[in-house]
């Protein structure tokens, strides 16, 4: 008799959701992946500007960590060309763009492209609406993601997409049907909160009779979440998602001495655990990878240096579900 | 018992090549198609200049042509970009380029895109060293086979490439093992010549046993193939070649009145016929096209509405071979 594949829904976008989902992939799992769609920064934000497509960037990424392709085909797909009109953009994101062209719909275009790459699972955009991330403050608004990421929060009032955003019909089946949500990690404000932003994917995620997994960041950022412990990030993603969390996996190691320097220099702290932490709801681990990422050198910031190992983490997503 | 397919060598780039190997790829043929490697017009001019690569466009096509996926993927492979940096670029050249910068080699990009795209068949660069057309006259060079296809050649005493170009090796041995070479139709100096001036190439024609066919144009070109006859165009190869031909396939059939007014505002007359052919050699035929061909509107030039039928052009080169 055949097993049912459990089915797990990653949501994020961006390194973080590439790192879930390298793990994850050496499993049998039915696996999707929600991808935010409020980039709007770099290679992304030119071919949006220039071509009126949706951002392909952490789509591309998604469809890197789950192709069952040769090492040639990925790396065509996160080549970036570095001379001449083309400087800056990765090959992947061309792709995607041509096929949203060619289809007529960034729907079909992720579609082909997970047939081109052989992918194992799903890539769902979170919403197929063009959209911005917006950050408003009492006396000022900062519009778009790729800003929004670079910039102080201090003081940030509401952050919203505009126009509003329905969710992918696909994106909300999928959360429906889940037995596991994974959420995390990844860049808070940029990566994660944009799915929650998008009407139908935080009330789906209410719905549903999923476990729901957060995976907490292993750094905290100046200005965006200085000074976040595991409560307080895990407790800010269910004041966006609307219902509690039922696994908070967080990071128990404390990193190498020159890395945390690094990143110290730039405001970068590690996440601190707090005392007294429900030890059935927080579950705590060496999670840090020693080696570097497997993705291309342009795609790695220099934040991620001190990253998950994705073998560690689906371990443990794996024990809860 | 297996049948062994008959090995047919396609010679040229450009629409001709690929309306001929459009309608031989409806038989059991082992086909290859040799490109020039001139082309440095347009969107392949730009990436030539700009990335430093091989010329990608007429190995586009032939790809193309021979592609046995499903339309979307050539729909893809043939999209432009309207706007923004990549405005004009198709994205199979971008494609061709991308897999040269990550594979190392021109060679290896259009192996990888051949697999990508399933083709029937082969298609190999003529040459793999990085080459200019140069048309030399008395008192002045032409450089480049995008200008030297939009100039008047009168007075032209030598065309050649700069710097000398040597045979890739794959198509000197598919040249020595082929049944039959089949050469153009296409562009005279610009898609035809380049070939036949790559050193080891015209002399594998020589040494070849097969059967070599050249399909003559529909139409002459003004300032470059003026007045040029069946005779006279049979009668060029034959010289660049450094050998006889042993079959001429012309067009005996005037096409429509009002295709032909358009061409001849632009100097462009039909190919005329000489008298007393030899009918054994030449092999007179109505070849004309009524339909519109099925390539993307930007790579339909105007002088291509007058065209060779696919279907014609294959059933006489079979019944000769």
């Amino acid at each position: 008799m055949e097993m049912k594949k459990k089915k797990i829904v990653v949501m994020g976008g961006g390194t973080g959701t590439f790192t879930v989902l390298s793990g994850l992939k050496k499993y049998p799992l039915d696996l999707s992946a929600i991808v935010a769609m409020a980039d709007d920064g770099g290679s992304t934000g030119i071919l949006r500007d220039e071509l009126g497509v949706l951002p392909p960037g952490d789509v591309r990424q998604c469809l890197v960590a789950l192709s069952s392709s040769d090492k040639l085909m990925r790396d065509l797909i996160n080549y970036r060309f570095a001379n001449g009109h083309f400087q800056g953009h990765s090959f992947g994101n061309i792709l995607l763009s041509a096929l949203e062209k060619v289809t007529g719909s960034f729907d079909q275009a992720v579609e082909k492209a997970s047939d081109i790459l052989r992918i194992h699972g799903k890539v769902i955009p979170a919403t197929l609406d063009k959209v911005r991330l917006v950050a408003e403050f009492e006396d000022r608004k900062i519009i778009g993601e790729g800003k929004i990421s670079e910039s102080n929060l201090h003081g940030l009032k509401r952050i919203y997409l505009s126009p509003k955003a329905r969710g992918n019909k696909k994106a909300i089946e999928a959360i429906g049907n889940a037995d596991a949500i994974v959420i995390g990690p990844g860049n808070f404000y940029s990566s994660l909160i944009p799915n929650m932003l998008v009407f139908g994917i935080p009330q789906a995620v209410k719905k549903s009779k999923a476990i729901k997994i957060y995976v907490c960041n292993l750094m905290t950022r100046n200005g965006q979440t200085s000074d976040f412990t595991v409560k307080v990030f895990a407790e800010k993603i269910e004041k966006y998602l609307g219902c509690k969390l039922d696994y908070v996996i967080f990071n128990t190691k404390i990193p190498d001495s020159v890395l945390l320097k690094k990143y110290s220099l730039e405001g970068e702290k590690i996440t601190a655990i707090d005392m007294g932490l429900d030890k059935k709801k927080f579950i705590g681990a060496d999670l840090i990878s020693r080696k570097l990422p497997k993705i291309s050198n342009q795609d790695m910031l220099k934040r991620t240096l001190i990253r998950h190992n994705p073998d560690k983490l689906a371990k443990i997503i794996l024990e809860l579900i």
